[in-house]
C-alpha cells in the first residue's frame, strides 16, 4: 500500500506550480503536509478568517465564495483535482479572501502557507511559475467577465458544456456524451444564474443545438451545431483553454 | 524644465511595484524607456498581437478589452495614473491577451516586456512584488464577477460612484461632488450593461439615494444613502479597497 507520504509527493509531482521544484523543497513542503478528508459540505475556511494553510485537491470538488451579511453567496470560481485552494491568502496579509467549501468528497494536501512564502521570497524561478499560475487565475476571470457581457445564458451553459469536453475529442469534433461534474443548482449559482434563468436557458440551449439532456449526462450529438451557437459572442476561438479549472469528465 | 529622463524615474518610483527596486534595475529601464502621448481613441495593441512593450500610464486613462469576429466590444477593465498596461504578455508567450485604447488622452511610459521578464527570472523579491499586483489584479476580477451575481444594475453604478470617492471624504462620510471619469457609454460598458439599461438604472439609483447628477457631475447629498443601498448586495463592507485603479477624480 501506499504510503501517505509518497501519496503527498505524487500528487505535487503533478502539480504545475511544483514539478520543476527541487526535492529539498518538496521534501520539507512534505514534512509539513498532510491529506485530509472533507465529506460533502465541509467548511474549509471563511471569508475574512485569519489564513495559516492552502490547499491542494487531489480528487473532489470545491468552491470558492463570497457571501453579504444576509447570506445570499456569490461563487467565484469551483476547483478540483491539481488546484489550489488558499493560496492567495499570501498576498492579503494571510487573511482568506473568500470561503470554500467541499460540494463533492474531497481529498487535499493541506500545507502552511508560510512554507510556500519562503519559497516564493527565495526562489525567483519558483516565484515566476506562480505568476504564471495567478495570471492564469486572472485570465480565467477576464473571460468569465467578457462572458457575462456578451455571451446570453444559453451560451454561457453551452461554454460550460464544451469546456468539459476532453482535449482530443475537442480536436476530431465527433458526438460524445458526457457527464456534469456537479448538480445543476450549483451549475447555475457558479455561472451567477438564477435556477429559474438556467431551466429556461437549458431549454432553449436544447432547442438551438441539439443536445439531450438526462439527468447528469449531456449528449452531444452535432458538436459544431453546439459550437457555432455557443461561441458566436465569444472572443475566443474553439478550442480555447479559458478554464483554469481542469475540469474532468468521464467519456461515456 | 524637467528632463524625460527624470520624469520616467519620478513615475517609476511612484510605482508601487518599482518603488523599492535597486537603482541599478531602475536606471537599465529607465534607459530603454520613452514616453509616449496617445491621443483619444489610439489603439495601443490588439488582441492576439506578438508583445514587445509593457505601458505605465502618467495620466489619461486607458481601456482594456476583448473583441468577438463581428467586433462587439467586452471592457475587461479600465486603468488609469501609475497602472500597467500589457504586462501579463509576459505569462502568455508574448502575446497581448486584451486590445488596448486610450479612451482619454493618455501619457505613458512605455517599456519592453524582456527587461521586466529578466528582473523577475532573477529577483525573488521583485517577482514577489509582481505576485502581489496581479493577485490584487485578481482580487478586483472576483469582485466584478461577485457584484455581476448579486448586485442590480443600480447597485453597480452606485458601486462604480462609491469607489470615486476620495478616501478622506469615505472616512468622513459628509456629502460631496465628485465628476464622473470617463463618459457615461463608457461607464455602461465597463458595466457590461446595455446603455438603455444603465440610463434606467440610473435613474432608479437617482430616486433610491437621492444623488444629482448633471453632466460629468455627480452631487452626494447623503453618502450614508447611497451606501445602505449598494453595498447591501455586496460582501465587502464599505469603505472597501476593490478597486485596482486608483480612480482618481476631482472633490469639488
Amino acid at each position: 500500500m501506499i504510503s501517505e507520504h509518497d501519496r503527498i509527493i505524487n500528487t505535487l509531482k503533478q502539480t504545475d506550480l511544483f514539478e520543476k521544484s527541487k526535492d529539498s523543497f518538496i521534501n520539507e513542503l512534505v514534512r509539513q503536509s498532510r491529506i485530509i478528508e472533507a465529506p460533502k459540505g465541509k467548511i474549509l475556511f471563511s471569508q475574512d478568517d485569519n489564513a495559516e494553510y492552502f490547499y491542494i485537491i487531489q480528487s473532489g470538488w470545491v468552491k470558492m465564495f463570497r457571501e453579504t451579511l444576509d447570506g445570499t453567496q456569490a461563487i467565484i470560481d469551483i476547483r478540483s483535482s491539481h488546484d489550489f485552494i488558499g493560496e492567495t491568502a499570501i498576498f492579503e496579509n494571510y487573511v482568506y479572501p473568500y470561503s470554500a467549501e467541499a460540494i463533492e468528497p474531497a481529498n487535499m494536501i493541506i500545507a502552511p502557507l508560510s512554507t510556500l512564502h519562503d519559497e516564493l521570497k527565495n526562489n525567483a524561478i519558483f516565484s515566476l511559475h506562480m505568476l504564471h499560475l495567478i495570471a492564469r487565475q486572472k485570465r480565467h476571470q477576464d473571460h468569465e467577465i467578457e462572458h457575462r457581457s456578451l455571451q446570453n445564458a444559453p451560451q454561457r451553459i453551452g461554454c460550460f458544456i464544451l469546456q468539459l469536453i476532453p482535449n482530443e475529442n475537442k480536436k476530431t469534433r465527433e458526438g460524445l456524451t458526457i457527464h456534469l461534474p456537479y448538480d445543476k443548482t450549483l451549475i447555475a449559482s457558479r455561472l451567477g444564474m438564477q435556477p429559474e434563468t438556467f431551466s429556461r436557458a437549458l431549454s432553449k440551449l436544447k432547442n438551438e443545438t441539439d443536445i439531450v439532456i438526462k439527468g447528469a449526462s449531456v449528449k452531444i450529438n452535432d458538436m459544431d451545431k453546439l459550437i457555432g451557437y455557443t461561441c458566436a459572442a465569444c472572443s475566443s476561438i474553439f478550442p480555447c483553454n479559458n478554464m483554469t479549472s481542469k475540469n474532468k469528465c468521464e467519456n461515456v
